[in-house]
């Protein structure tokens, strides 16, 4: 049960099986009038095909910046799992873990974390990260669930009450245990030769899927927000934006989503002039 | 930005680094007064203070089935990410990847798969997996989204278009392309020393989290519904039967839970009588 993180991978990494299984089965396996030397491959090499040569070697001379993985004809191939996608620099960077970690944040000049908390059935949630706060700073983003600061568990809390815990908090070392974003997902997925992925949306909502497209492919879902896009931060941005970063992304474009209904409740007390100093910067 | 399974296991963990720190720096960075191989280390070793000897000795001869994690001092640690949750035989089984897999299912001698499926958002799901059917022993789960049924995507169909599609495969060799359980999360949660994890539940549903608890520490939400525990499926069980199961549970215990109102709609158009039939073997 290999996992793979697109449909696009998964095909592209049993054809490459397909193929080393067949040489490596030929010799040995069929009656030896049809075997030797000349014995046809599945799919022919690329160099005889189309006239290319990207072997490891020339690969590596000529582009540095892709990974070549090399199949060991008859090998257990376990790290052939992404073909296509372990060449997105953004790919680990944008998966959500749902795991803890310890964040140790500090205030600004003005006494302030730059970050707004929101309860969502007892937890406590970051709805709003600042730019160049020292929230963000911290890498605190949207979604994430805050567990305890300063070694007070929040769970229960109002949002008004983790507030006055931050304000109350000393202006260096606080320390946060956070849960990396529980409602949200990363899908991954492959450019068309047009340069679409495959979903419509309005106001940050996927609201369709184009048919045989990547995102009907991958299993995207309506009714879902939009959050990250190769972990650029489009909450509140304009559609218009937002189709403009997805025209930027490189060919495998990492989207996180949150269930709409969830998103409506975690930005239903922010004002919309907030929206404007959103930090957005993408992950490091 | 290490990430831990559950809020333990960063405690233990920070303070097993703390100490190697400790007994690191202690030689070389104090005065000379204070050194010596009398120097207290900041924790006892559990030999002296409670006549335990827990050495990886020990352990290894006594306790195989433990995996001992050595700490090398002043080294860099990275393998000590969940010192406490590491000794769960489930953890790795019961994680949801989120990510996508192949799957071959079959039918049995009725020529049935023994799934149902419910169409979400424009995506197909897994509701109901049968005891010792094809569908269980192909290792399917409640809340999968079906990509592919033999390579036609079914994005956008309605639940029946995708029964016919199963009911027009043929009986052996039905390739399915599944992600695995979009919706879902699993959370580690540790039994105090009455064997309690710290929630309330009522028809498989959290409704209250008990005050520093395991659950409220790792920030276990209400209004989600309990999908499986430690592998075990307990969809449609009796709360008592739940209990039971948390009871005979191991000191960790994983918990793999869905948004209520995403379980509702999925059972919706199920039948009670099913829940009876329902495959609830532990993964393997």
């Amino acid at each position: 049960m290999s996992l793979y993180p697109s449909l696009e991978d998964m095909k592209v990494d049993s054809m490459a099986r397909a193929q080393v299984v067949h040489q490596h089965v030929t010799p040995s396996s069929l009656p030896p009038a049809t075997r030797g030397p000349s014995a046809p491959t599945m799919y022919p090499a690329l160099g005889d095909y189309m006239g290319l040569e990207l072997s490891a070697d020339v690969i590596a001379r000529n582009m540095p910046e892709y990974q070549v993985q090399t199949i060991q004809p008859g090998g257990t191939m376990n790290n052939l799992i992404a073909p296509l996608s372990s060449q997105s620099m953004t790919l680990a960077k944008s998966i959500v873990t749902q795991a803890i970690r310890p964040v140790v944040m500090c205030k600004d000049k003005d006494g302030k974390c730059g970050v707004r908390l929101h309860a969502v059935n007892s937890g406590i949630f970051v709805c709003y990260v600042g730019a160049n706060s020292p929230a963000a700073l911290a890498g605190l983003r949207f979604g994430d669930q805050i567990l305890e600061i300063n070694n007070v568990p929040v769970a229960g809390m109002t949002m008004d009450q983790c507030h006055n815990l931050l304000k109350k908090a000393p202006v260096n070392g606080i320390n946060l245990a956070v849960r990396d974003r529980p409602f949200e997902r990363t899908i991954t997925l492959h450019k068309d030769s047009l340069g679409h992925v495959g979903f419509h949306f309005k106001d940050g909502k996927i609201v369709g899927l184009v048919k045989d497209s990547s995102a009907a492919r991958n299993g995207l879902l309506t009714d879902h927000q939009l959050l990250e896009i190769n972990t650029i931060n489009v909450v509140g941005m304009k559609d218009k934006e937002i189709s403009k970063v997805i025209d930027n992304s490189p060919s495998v474009v990492n989207i996180t989503i949150i269930p709409h209904y969830i998103y409506h409740h975690m930005i239903s007390k922010m004002s919309s002039s907030l929206f404007k100093d959103l930090d957005r910067t993408p992950a490091v």
